[in-house]
């Protein structure tokens, strides 16, 4: 049985492909900057989106056709259609796959339950796993879509939410370890507030920084060695979430000292959710040894939700890996937390957004590895801050200088020397220059 | 010479007062809450909008009509426009003044001119503050007008600006002194990026750790005592602004090792411009033992970009006042960084701006106070948290519980116990009781 | 049986109350302005929110508690909860409900029985709305959930989903006038695009212009005489909605000539949505002969979609009554198209909601009529267009003058009189002592 | 004597190029789509930005540095800097250019001074246009920096200032015809409100209707037969300005009986303010006969104010052209409305930026020229759509149904035909293939 039996393994056709079920960019095999595309890339399905999601939106049900799933809570669909998943991993040719436990395994009447359930599907992702060489890039719980989680799971009123939320991510990081999972990611939907008048949120800060000890704990004690990872978003659905952006991020983990232990997933959509550009977010993680991994996608920003979309935009993309090839990815991912429209429901239409956004991503790879090699930005910096190199600024950098001496120096000159232009506008074309040409 | 003379000294009439000219709730000398509303507020009137705005937007001309001010940038027109201002604050019994140093000085052909200009001015400052009793709440130095700063101040890519901020600071930090500034705050209005391409980050920001720690270690040498403070802001003029908001400005004091020497000025328009409530920002900053004074104003949430208005909402002033009586002002002061609109352009209209907030914020001072003393919010969050009061609430909070031992629990329980309603609605009610009665 | 043996009918006790389950300004017999309360606000309920939402969120399931309701999709329990729903009515003493045909009965397996499962449950309404004397404001057709409209309803790219759309808001518009409602909605939540790359839009508002030709036509024939209303929304669900706003409404209306036939239904969440206060909104369409109705609620304006809060800011209602005063109501009402939040799930919850909000319009339209009575803002706004009640303003009004009169007449006297400040700040305090007084 | 003596004319040196002063794209001559490059795209250079723009910010001075200019408000620097901008549009080889008034010369001490200059200034004008070739693609009159029109020009509460701007449109409509300006363009900056408590928005809205009337009386009268158009911008520098966007126009437009004499100037940026998507704006505008001219610029959407920033985004170029194409551009023309960055304040940068705009226009007209003439979108479109163009669709588009009908063949049907599959990400795929190939 085949849940996508009317297509094949997608293969690299080149640029020219009119084949919408053919890669025109992404070839996993060709070396850029000195690795492999898939090296680089480690392009991650994400299951709750493609596998789980059904369309709805608040105004209106479920549109998705998903052929191989029955629709029921048991078990047995759940691992049929963890079966139906790694077939489209592997059409795909994408190497990595992420989940939420309630994504795979159906939750039950009690914890102990659902516990029960996570096994049983575990084991068929692990032998799926085996069978076709497709890894997990990240494990995670769903602390978020349960009622009980309303006031928030490390952050809410009510200690047994706690207690349960602990149980439940000390349960799906034996999980993730069981499979292989290189990082395992916090996400705080509902940690944060709806409400100022009702909300302590130094007492929830607290809560939430003692739970994270306890997972580094919990992760040290079962010899999980993957990287733990914190996901930025301002809200949604939750009025302010408390891992806002990166800034706030990190502003909390230096306040409970967990800087050595957590870096970022940084979301595009969440990154302007926040007001902030993706390069920006990736910039500011990756400058402070933040930059763990990407949650590739795309938002409106016409719109004020998280739209989840595919992103296609090779300025994006370029961007994106500009910053990814300065400090790296691995073992994070370009994670598709996407989803097809709801009006995209077939299930061809998981194929063509997934090959749309890969050849868009390896095409971004290609273009800023080009402008890389070529210094074709690094060179307008560095002319930039060519002052800095002088006597003066290694002096300041080097912390060697006071107010008074700099002040006698201006009372001197009586002026700073001229500035520069900053040159955008030319820096925008060399960019289409290289979108043109690389 | 009077710049003001239709206008004698504002009084307290009550409530049902219909003269515009009048405080209908502001009475310095009443006690609330164990302080004269005089204490509680600190009302600190801004040079730059009152004194110096024209008017002028990106699209149109100054409007203003200043009689007293002939318009020139001599420093006896400095003078003379700082004797009309120091009759405004006496008439509308403001107790403090804010100022830049090229508010109140013209700036000269050199560093040095720009000095003795501020130096001749500053004596004049001084005469009025022992004459009318007035005081600086603070200081600070305006590096962000003069196209030298076009691609920033300590941030820069020019070293010799870098250095010429600095000798400007030192002069700012000199003159605060002397006139007894209880506080300096440093906005970082061209700190920050217009665009990725040509910016490095990292270096900036080094930078601008290192800036501030020359700041401090000035200010010690000197013997200013006064409180260092950053004004969050995310955008405009700049692109982006390293200070973003409070979580940014503290993730970078954490980063530098500066958090003991620097507080936050929290501005309603710029938490807005950031995504977030004044409330939130006040909160935040003050949970993190962080909160310095705050800029009162207000935004136009519709519009995007800082509109500086001066604020009348009760419920804006009332949460104000909430986290104000929770962590205390001073040394800060409620600082009306908020400009009459460019069509009231009558000198009269400053009158009128300022008595409306005055009223607003005493207003909500009484209405935050007697919403404290009733506990009528805080008996709702100590019932929501209640739970954690427990044995195991006790537990958690003290760092004594494993994810192992509330597994445990839960796997025995199975469910976590009930939640109970949040209350938002019933808050908000109360709320307008307490706006309709206090 | 009853769905809230807890609440007694809520009575007005005055605004020093402390009770949470009484009016404190909702005095429905009062007389305010010439009318009864009652008479001016029309209060609704709406039976989608509060009867059926279910607290579920793009992230999570649902929340509330509503022990009269099986949770079945049979005929029986939406009968039973009709009868729930007017005990809520008549303790709320709320003199109006709104409806979609699909919140009051379930869809069925064919559109003949879910006609059926309708006329089923209008006749339990009918018997509820005689047995309690309360009325229907409005009724409409729910064409946005169901999948088959994914691509619109009058809109959709589909002919039959058209044709569907078309018999659906028939039989609506039969159980609207069988129920004696005074109105009657079309809200296009999928009435726009995702993509305009797919999209046709002048053959798709061509269509949208024949639906509601036909709409009116077969009100003629059936004798119903209720208003037809269009509710603006620029987008969520639907990423760009036609009816954006009152302006793109109203162009609509006069392109397909139904300026006749249609007014407008405005909502507070919507008008912020498409970047205008409630305030501009009901005014814009107010002077044009098009005010209606309201949905009155709230937005969050620092999150980007629909929260539809229960509206408590006295500047809100206040703004809203000034300008309902001036055009009038009837036969539209004050509809509380507003949602507890997920995290308030109790009953009461829905009382509290419901109570603070009706106050808070009583309130506004206090505060509103003695500002119209006192002619406290009109006073400013006559004086501020005195200059054309003069001789030339009077001929330009009537259109009697040329550009070369007013040149000839300018070239003489080289410049304009002076202009007098427009007194914003002076207006907003004035609004704040009617707030304190009225 | 030359401005720009560092700069040749510029040349066509193909994609490859990297001669930053070179167009990539951008070949006059070059036929697309059965036309030059030069016809279909009419390139425009604003004279305000790039001629007046000084760089300055609300909170900062200019930096421009352009040599030709004394920075005095004479005449004769008037003329001088008339001649550097016909020496940069031959440079440049824009064949049009666009003014207000007051860009081109400076306000005197009475209108008739003013007047005066005006004709002085055009007299070089003229004499250049004859001299280059290059030609007016609109005049316009600057009726928002001056203080006078504070409240706004033809919405003014003060009548004379109505008589003022009555005078000033009408010279120059008389000297944009006197230059053979193919349009003349409105753009309201000043026609809203700040403020809604002291705004007669009726009042105001139906002087404009009289103002428009005049202008076209006016222009009938002195035989100008360019186009006149309504510039649409929702807010900024006024909060709420009357043309908002294209709905907002067209619906004035239809109120006041103007359709037939007014089309739209849609400005990228002033779209997005609005909440709108330029592609959106210039496709309502567009179906409705009313799409006029572009100000082609674009903005940063994470900013909320007008940045008219160039625009290289070659997404943003395809849509519109291909929305160009549609519907024509003559007698408008493609507009730089966009100013570099304060920052970038060198002359040459003036040349990178327009450069750089005009390839990526270029590019674009070569994109959408290519996936219009391959049906490569609007083939999908005519799939999606097909089930109209049977017998029902056809009967429904022809106004020969009722409800009645269209319910007895969904109560025979049931149900609805399937819909199928809006495929927006294959959409998005396809155009990513037209920008890699075309
Ligand atoms: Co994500
Ligand atoms: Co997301
Ligand atoms: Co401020
Ligand atoms: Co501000
Ligand atoms: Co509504
Ligand atoms: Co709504
Ligand atoms: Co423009
Ligand atoms: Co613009």
């Amino acid at each position: 049985m085949t849940a996508f039996p009317e297509v094949s393994k997608i293969q690299y056709e080149g640029p020219q492909s009119d084949n919408p079920l053919a890669f025109r960019w992404y070839n996993p095999d060709e070396v850029v900057a000195g690795k492999t595309m898939k090296e680089h890339l480690r392009f991650t399905v994400t299951y709750w989106h493609t596998f789980r999601g059904t369309g709805s939106d608040p105004f209106g049900g479920g549109t998705m056709q998903r052929p191989w799933d029955d629709g029921s809570e048991s078990v047995e669909n759940a691992c049929n259609r963890a079966r139906a998943a790694f077939e489209f991993f592997e059409k795909l040719d994408a190497p990595f796959y992420a989940f939420h436990d309630r994504d795979v395994a159906p939750e039950g009447a009690s914890l102990s339950e659902s516990n029960a359930n996570l096994d049983a599907v575990a084991k068929v992702l692990k032998e799926e796993q085996e069978r076709t060489g497709v890894k997990l890039l990240w494990g995670t719980a769903n602390m978020f879509s349960n009622p009980r989680f309303m006031h928030g799971a490390a952050t809410t009123c009510n200690v047994e939410v706690f207690a349960y939320a602990a149980a439940q991510v000390k349960k799906a990081l034996e999980v993730t370890k069981e499979l292989g999972g290189e990082n395992y990611v916090f996400w705080g939907g509902r940690e944060g507030y709806q409400c100022l008048y009702n909300t302590d949120m130094k007492r929830e800060l607290d809560h939430l920084g003692q739970f994270f000890h306890m997972a580094v704990d919990y992760a040290k004690e079962i010899g999980f060695t993957g990287q733990f990872l914190i996901e930025p978003k301002p809200k949604e659905p939750t009025k302010h979430q408390y891992d806002s952006d990166a800034a706030a991020c990190l502003n909390f983990l230096r306040t409970y000292d967990l800087m050595d232990h957590f870096k970022l997933n940084i979301e595009t959509n969440h990154a302007t959710l926040a007001g902030h550009e993706m390069m920006h977010e990736l910039e500011y993680a990756g400058m402070q040894g933040a930059l763990g991994s990407i949650d590739a996608n795309t938002g409106d920003l016409l719109l004020g939700w998280d739209t989840d979309q595919f992103g296609t935009n090779y300025y994006l993309t370029t961007q994106t890996m500009l910053v990814l090839l300065k400090y790296g990815l691995a073992p994070g991912g370009v994670n598709f937390d996407a989803k097809v429209r709801r009006e995209s429901f077939e299930p061809i239409d998981l194929f063509y957004a997934h090959i749309g956004s890969m050849d868009a991503f390896a095409r971004g790879l290609k273009i800023a590895a080009k402008i890389i090699e070529d210094g074709a930005i690094q060179n307008v910096v560095d002319q930039r801050y060519s002052s800095w190199n002088g006597d003066l600024g290694k002096k300041i950098e080097a912390g060697n200088v006071s107010f008074a001496e700099l002040e006698k120096l201006m009372l001197e000159k009586g002026e700073a020397a001229a500035n520069t232009s900053g040159r955008q506008e030319l820096l925008e074309n060399i960019v289409n220059r290289y979108v043109d040409n690389a």
